[in-house]
């Protein structure tokens, strides 16, 4: 049986995620984190990581950037493996989760769906095959209750697009005015948002008379929640380092 | 036999209704207006309205915002109609027209095509039923040497969608940040680039748990040369006045 | 307070509905139909209409077509008005409803979500304009435990389609082979089967170089059970007679 | 510069080959042959491979599968490569097409598109990694003049997909009952027509809330003839042997 110390347990993935893990036997939540309780809990729940004094094989992060930083430190004191799975962290704290994964081992991934990160891989294929002659665009879809734009996932897939290209592409997120015309080195990202969309991304190829597009669409949140469990069921296995979705693939 | 002056005669819409109007047998191009002679006509090309001396029996307009101005005086002092294709113009400009309309038929239209025009009846209907909870976004892509965005059909269609509301929308161009969440007055409106995309538009509709999408896509500028060539029938059997598509439906 | 009698209450449907009427302070679950007894119930479930006693305001049923008639003879003789909701319904039972509803009021639709009844209303006005000079073909997805093909909804709209029509449309349900031309006076209905898709109709228009698509996706039979509460509000205030979803648009 | 002996001329494919060939340097057509001729030709044109006298380089064929095997009598004859692009071939003529290819290089494609071809591959990637626990469906759109279902292109999709699989796939052309549930071993192939759609093809992977697609359109025929030329460049390089467009990519 895995411990899992679940940070971000009031937010919709924790909700999600409180529910898969029951249905799982292999894993059991112990103790939750997060500022708000909004519900009852099976498990008990820490305002913060400095108050929690119940101890876990894996801590899974599912809370907000802001949190990030307190969480990698918890995880060094503790010797706790982590799953992050927020998105929008700077640099600063990119940096800090780097150093972190020298002393205990760390998996992160903007996106926790596997597919996903298959898409992501065709992306590359076709990158490689196409970025002479065709222009590159990802339309990104989500409800209209989240805050960031574009989705951390659309990021993945434009900075994976990169690292395929000897000439990297700047991003543009959005076009107006009467001088808008494309330039070659452009990649357009584009957010839309709107209702209950759970997160739907398309990367397009377009070309002469010819146009090419990867497609993946999320039904429910439950995806990402198995990903998050079958990370967590990899990282307890390994030694410090840090791991993402293509050490799973 | 209708006898048309071409403004625009050199560029693509203008070499579309050339090719067109020689298959129909009821109108006849007796001369062309274009700064750029590049290719060879059938008919006489003028630099400019002021250097034309030929009669035509209607103006059909597919050059560029900054002509509009220079059409409308030649159409006032020759008493001619003009079909008014072009999109990107400024409110002086709209208003000329307007005030020109009085003295002689002008049809203006930022798309000739039915069915664009149909798709702005129907999201009209949708948005009577739909806008209580419903978030509206407008997709457009068209190809890499747009200079304008978006395109003046997605402004067609968003205006026509803010025409059936109390409470007029605004237009967002773009979503970049961490702060962007969707306001229930915003539309979105994404200006997609890439290739040889002839025009594709797409409004949608995102609700609790249901979307609804309504999309036109051309595949060629011979749906809107279609369009001018229907309106330029209308239009020379009419009084002085402003016309548009929904006159034609 | 409506006092409800829901069939099939086992169904996923029926699960759908005994969740969301709980959340809903007007409407009560009074008592469940079902051959199945497959999970814990509020309220007692009976296995067929003659073994139950107690009496309701209305029934909704989102049973199965092999139920309908001894639901139609139950409600004749307790007077209790139904919101008939199963698909695939044959001839006979569908003439038994409608001489059933000169003595009780019933609403019967295949489709309860109030999206796909705009997106028939929106079919007959494209397909009213554009008959002359387009094809029209409807695509429909569900998930691979649905048995039935194409589904009710596309159906629905087919039929909605050839009501606005003189010369009726023939369906074809899939070609294949080296002389499938298409003819003029087909409607081509898809049915694409696949994971857990809630359902996904697209009616498509194309023309010469031009397309026109109106889709709706549902993402979760939510909207489904929605419609069945605002059905049944309005149907218990109703006599006698035959509604359908135009009746609440 | 390539001699160029064009089976198909009067064709659509032909014509449009007839007009890029006229614009590219290193290639030219010497001869036609179709039984029709139905417009001008700056090229003499044959009713038959017997009638023709004139020799070339290579023979780029779009006709129809009917004259397929009198085109291969013809280039062991005459010791011609041949570029074959027809599709709805029958096993014989496939076997023929390979005995002759020990003699003289042949080239044979049922889509010239590069664009087609990196699509199969992306789908063989990821139906290697979904083919466990997701759903194969393939929907392909043409034109209402297409005289066979599903097409070849669909067809090449969907072998593709079986080649990467254990346990093949049976196809199915179309779902039409009240007992047609998906089974496990199926892949859907559906064929749209209408109007003037030049061609488009999607895959569709349809797991647990998760869905994965993989599309091309195709907006004019000239990728085809593109890569038919590239195929001609290629293949008068070659010794005998049978090459397809994985030699190309």
């Amino acid at each position: 049986m895995i411990k899992v110390l679940l940070c971000g347990c009031s937010g919709s993935m924790g909700r999600v995620l409180t529910e898969i893990i029951d249905e799982e036997s292999n894993l059991s939540i112990v103790a939750g984190i997060d500022k708000n309780k909004t519900q009852q809990y099976s498990y008990p729940v820490f305002s913060s990581f400095s108050a929690c004094n119940i101890k876990a094989d894996v801590v899974i992060d599912f809370s907000h950037h802001s949190m990030t930083s307190n969480l990698v430190d918890y995880c060094i004191k503790t010797k706790t493996p982590a799953i992050i799975c927020t998105t929008g962290l700077d640099d600063a704290t990119i940096e800090k989760i780097k150093d972190a994964s020298k002393e205990v081992p760390i998996f992160r991934s903007g996106n926790m769906s596997l597919g996903i990160n298959l898409i992501i891989d065709l992306a590359k294929k076709a990158t490689r095959l196409l970025n002479d002659s065709f222009d590159i665009e990802i339309i990104e879809k989500h409800h209209n209750k989240k805050v960031d734009s574009p989705s951390g996932t659309a990021y993945m897939i434009a900075q994976s697009i990169n690292e395929e290209l000897e000439n990297r592409k700047t991003f543009t997120y959005g076009r107006y005015g009467r001088s808008t015309k494309r330039q070659e080195q452009e990649i357009g990202i584009h957010a839309i948002r709107g209702g209950t969309i759970v997160g739907e991304h398309t990367v397009i190829y377009a070309g002469t008379d010819e146009i090419i597009e990867i497609k993946h669409t999320a039904m429910s949140k439950k995806i990402f929640a198995s990903g998050a469990i079958k990370a967590a069921k990899f990282l307890i296995t390994k030694k410090s380092g840090l791991y993402n979705m293509d050490d799973l693939l």
